[in-house]
């Protein structure tokens, strides 16, 4: 099958391979040449621009992008819908908010442009083991699809999950249940750290994913990292988010369900790129106001002041 | 290998059935003689009480306890010791708090025993699968007793984590991860069931399994769960915990660790057994009387009483 890719990052690049190592011919497009060696070198033919899928593919052509999500998929995925034409397929695989998507759906519908949101998990082992696709839209769309998704999917490794929207909505949650996990091990591993009792936390590891209840893959990956650091010496414990943890939450608070998991999860991320939060330092002050508590203080230890007694109907 | 066990519930049960069909000689002991069908039937030999093990036993003598923590295992732990002599072992392979097992490995020390803490999981799906054994104590004494664990565990499944105490400290660190991982797979599938999108849970749990960053065994059993009951109509959301949940969140704290995760999960399930807590009257309560918003009446509506406007300084 032929299609116009746009997006050629870490992720992207190695889709494009999967696809045209499953015998599918795939057109590139992109801003810079940068990225023309590697494509080529990959197989695919290259571009100028995505006006020019419009001649490249035949109808009803499909042209993916693989950008990162707001501004830039945006962007893209206009310039795809004025590349292409009438019932033509454009796929925004990247890690949209839902709510964009469920949007994008409505305006190319409007437009007479036939659209999918794809979530995509499997990160940089996905050219190897295959992705996890999360597909939503019209099912007759998907179903037109299904050999670029059977190659880009492991085995069982793709759906059409639900109606427009539906697709970027379960990866968005896909993304928030791993954040929760993480912070579940992260939680177990520091606690095992400091037990004072020598654990092998590699070891741990591998002995957990042999028929204990929490063996998974992210397990798996924990092996690899105990064996290659084991005291974690090689890192800095700053954390980022993408979106979807964030996005999550904001989708649980409109539904009024209580999340407590996402939201330790994604705060606790917060928390690590605070060394010395503003919150942090009020606490210290105040702590140092009503009670006389020692502070540890910055270059101006003035900052939280003389301790006074509590005075008033509100002591401490 | 000769072994006494003691403790028929569903686990133990399964596990002397693991071990007679592993080719070792169990003999179980109980107070009463409810189990001894089922254990003769699966090959093991009745005695009459612990005590009778000094005798079928040859030195070093191993005996079992694989019952509820707390005051059955101290009773059973300690009725063990005096059933054996020095030097004989004595193992307690229930969900035990790892504080216990330091103190009881002091005391099994100062009568002469040797005494292994072994954490492990598995669940009902030990038997088919085996059990993976989390083994704290005298590296002699593990390796002494190898074919007994080899027998219980699946390939890979047991190891000696650590001195005495490790075995049921790890096993605690694990079912608090589990606890973590449990609640976010369960707020990420709330959410999508409350998401108006029509999503199949079964259908998207099978689909995160190939391929996803969040493919866990845990998430296999959402999928036979969500094949069974799709929308969990023939359940109550009642969440019950046995212990090591809080064990590991007391443990954070006297280390000082963050485990907010932790915390989330346990308290989730705290909130899931309280239909109409008291925090929460008092909060309803306490926003009636600062801003007259409406409450659900009990029995008696005075019990919140009128509002009254703020007053003096904290004023809302």
């Amino acid at each position: 099958m032929d299609i116009g890719f746009v997006g050629l990052g870490k992720m992207g690049m190695n889709m494009v391979k999967r696809l045209v190592g499953h015998g599918h011919r795939v057109f590139c497009a992109a801003r810079t040449e940068g990225k023309r060696p590697e494509a080529e070198a990959a197989g695919a033919t290259w571009v100028a621009d995505p006006a020019g899928f419009r001649a490249v593919l035949r109808a009803p052509r499909a042209v993916w992008s693989m950008v990162p999500a707001g501004a830039p998929t945006e962007e893209t995925l206009r310039a795809l819908a004025a590349a292409v034409e009438r019932d033509d397929i454009v796929i925004d695989g990247g890690n949209s908010d839902w709510r964009d998507s469920r949007r994008r759906h409505a305006w190319m519908a409007g437009e007479g442009r036939r659209f999918l949101d794809v979530g995509t998990s499997g990160g940089i082992w996905g050219l190897e083991k295959g992705y996890c696709l999360m597909i939503g839209g019209d099912p007759a769309t998907v179903a037109h699809l299904e050999p670029i998704f059977a190659a880009l999917a492991g085995p069982g490794g793709w759906a059409r999950v639900g109606p427009g929207s539906a697709g970027h909505f379960v990866k968005m949650v896909h993304n928030a249940v791993e954040y929760g996990m993480m912070q579940a091990y992260a939680e177990g591993f520091e606690v095992m750290e400091r037990s004072g009792l020598g654990l092998d936390l590699g070891r741990i590891s591998t002995l957990w994913n042999h028929g204990s209840v929490v063996r998974s893959w992210l397990l798996e990956l924990a092996e690899d990292i105990f064996r290659d650091d084991p005291h974690l010496d090689g890192l800095a414990g700053r954390v980022e988010d993408s979106g979807e943890g964030r996005w999550a939450l904001e989708t649980a608070i409109a539904q009024g369900v209580p999340a407590p998991a996402f939201a330790a999860a994604l705060f606790a991320r917060f928390a690590s790129r605070e060394t010395d939060a503003f919150g942090n330092r009020f606490l210290a002050a105040l702590r140092h106001r009503f009670g006389g508590h020692a502070f540890t203080g910055r270059e101006d230890p003035a900052v939280a002041g003389p301790a006074r007694p509590a005075t008033g109907q509100n002591r401490p």
